[in-house]
């Protein structure tokens, strides 16, 4: 059993103690062994410790304060670019221009990604997803001056941690997991799925703190609006076809 | 340090012995801890042992070997269709037919299926990733009736390995780092992140093989080539529609 595993959660205060170059080599050599489609290793891990394009981040990642304390922050990447100039020169002609070959790339840094986190708290570190990178794809694409191919897809700060929080709840295994085949949801199963988080202290507070009825409203409502959502697919499908994924 | 990470290889011959009950829990289990955007847990692990559904499944992914010799199937969908139906019980009007939606799906089902991957490796299992899961989605959705808001973005195949092959070669690991921010690649720096890769007697059995000049006209000519890459993105792209991740 890979205790890591069990014990994620995620760190939002962090100290300012820097993060060992050993240390950073051997997480960073996790996200490397992780399965690649057809070990083309299609992706790309930018590391930024500067504070100057840290703070640039942190604009782009919602001033999320996490990212400012934290000190390191890695962006993961969908890449093409070096598998493409490979075999440009190489007398072959790459037809990695399209969605499927993006989708391909994604799962690439996606998988590094989950690698990473967990070697990094197997190090005594601790680390913070970003939802955020998609949204602010184009954003992150100035920052980190990502060429044509590049696209980020996640990215994670980590550094030593300042709390100690519990772990996150979640649904029972259940309401994840379908024998054989997909068993659709049925009213009773939806109640019994959700009825412990409805039932919890913290459910309780955030719909006193966001003045709503049900906590299905704290998310549709406040935290991933429609609006939001339509604004931010748009946003990232330019992205996809801007950076030269979209030739199909 | 993760042990497990730096030993994973591919396994692709499996020994027909059943997976117990309480492994398989421990291995899902694993992949509900990974990280979710918001703790909404939008995915769902698809776990098939039935031989008659693996034979579809065998179908549908190109007819590799391994999916008929591993005793346990799962596959990873992004999946909206359980958080909208609760939301939709809930006096909540759920936003999630768009692209981002299903991209943030995506990522949850991704990082559940790596912890999955590695706890089902430190149980004394062995994994193969199926990267046809996304280019024969359509054939998917309808062997495993996944409902709308459900599409499937990776398969693994588990069982207890009878083979013991050795780690995959990866590229050096300045290859996929960027200090910073992304460092373009020079003609030089291709030669020297491919040169061992190009050089290994792999490589050159491979260039024998499929009668090319290169590694790369391998991969553009053989495997991945653009035809293929074009049809499967229209289809992939029609599925995500279909299943009703399109309306931004």
């Amino acid at each position: 059993m890979i205790d890591t595993i069990f014990s994620h959660r995620s760190i939002r205060k962090y100290k300012p103690d820097a993060i060992p170059g050993e240390v950073m080599d051997k997480v960073l050599e996790a996200g490397s062994r992780a399965s690649t489609t057809g070990n083309m290793q299609v992706y790309s891990m930018v590391v930024t410790r500067d504070q100057a394009i840290r703070k640039k981040l942190w604009e782009a990642h919602f001033k999320q304060e996490m990212v400012l304390l934290a000190p390191v922050h890695i962006t993961f990447c969908a890449d093409f670019n070096r598998f493409n100039k490979w075999c440009r020169s190489r007398k072959a002609d790459p037809g990695y221009d399209n969605f499927l070959s993006f989708f391909t790339a994604a799962i690439d840094a996606l998988l590094a990604s989950q690698n990473v986190a967990l070697e990094a708290e197997a190090s005594g570190l601790g680390i913070c997803y970003l939802g955020t990178a998609t949204y602010m794809a184009d954003r992150i694409i100035e920052i980190l001056s990502l060429p044509e191919g590049v696209v980020p897809v996640a990215a994670l700060v980590l550094g030593y941690p300042d709390e100690d929080p519990g772990l996150t709840d979640r649904l029972p295994l259940e309401a994840v997991v379908h024998e054989e085949t997909y068993r659709d949801y049925s009213e009773d199963d939806i109640d019994r799925i959700y009825s412990e988080r409805e039932a919890s202290r913290l459910t309780l507070d955030l719909l006193e703190e966001n003045q709503k009825e049900t906590l299905a409203q704290v998310f549709t409502d406040n935290r991933y609006t429609r609006k939001d959502n339509i604004h931010f697919s748009r946003q990232f499908l330019e992205v996809i076809r801007r950076q030269g994924f979209m030739n199909q």
